[in-house]
């Protein structure tokens, strides 16, 4: 099992939800974050920002279904030909699942 | 070392946490989290909501206090016997930590 | 790959994110969290706190930047001599990274 952890802009996370869910992802937790990424901040007017509003998904999944949502988060959350600033994407391993309602172990 | 990440529903975060104490385990880390889970959300009168709001709670624990931590969770955040929705588990590898005011590793 | 993860005091983290920076580690996520230590709660006046705010840092790096990150950490997040609730920082596994304007993989 591995952990997909997406770290996107906020105005991408319904559509990215959306997707996912079509998909067959609809097992996703979600935070509030801020990223301050390679860009190094972004100048708007006369304030320099070095953080900006970011959301976190995480979802855990299946070996074999982490190449289909990484590829979903990969386009989905690109803006026009991509910019600095559209975010990132870790793949981390799981070693174990449970689900309360059941107390069993597996996704 | 492991990292344990429970995703649970918010009513329970207290009681989960008194559990967790008594049995010796007072270091986690809380967050405000929203979840979107196999029920594919739940409707309440005309209003179908996709994402509902969790804790989750983080926990870096010797690999011989897993199995016991895994158990408090699942016992304590299971609601009646058990509804989609109630949460999940996850337990991840973590090769080192350390600890800010002693500047030494482990747990 | 592995990420740091640096659950810190909330005032240190302006200096710790400026640190980072000028150690040519601009690319941070940072979470509001709250952490609950082996203190067991701090008590001020009459009021016993079970939890403080904390925030948490995320960092992707690469394998031989790992000890100079945990270093800047350690010594920038420790209020005088140490103490209790100073923070704790975990190195975790990571297998993927991929940024998402360009499509491709690598930190």
């Amino acid at each position: 099992m591995l952990m997909i952890r997406a770290i996107v802009r906020p105005e991408k996370t319904n559509e990215l939800l959306t997707e996912l869910l079509n998909a067959g992802f609809p097992a996703v937790t979600r935070l509030d974050v801020y990223g301050r990424g390679k860009q190094k901040g972004i100048t708007v007017g006369e304030v320099r920002y070095d953080e900006l509003p970011k959301q976190m998904l995480l979802m855990a999944v299946n070996d074999e279904d982490k190449d289909d949502v990484v590829s979903i988060i990969l386009r989905t959350a690109k803006t026009g030909e991509g910019h600095l600033g559209d975010g990132r994407v870790f793949v981390s391993p799981v070693e174990e699942a449970w689900t309360v309602s059941t107390g069993k172990a597996g996704l």
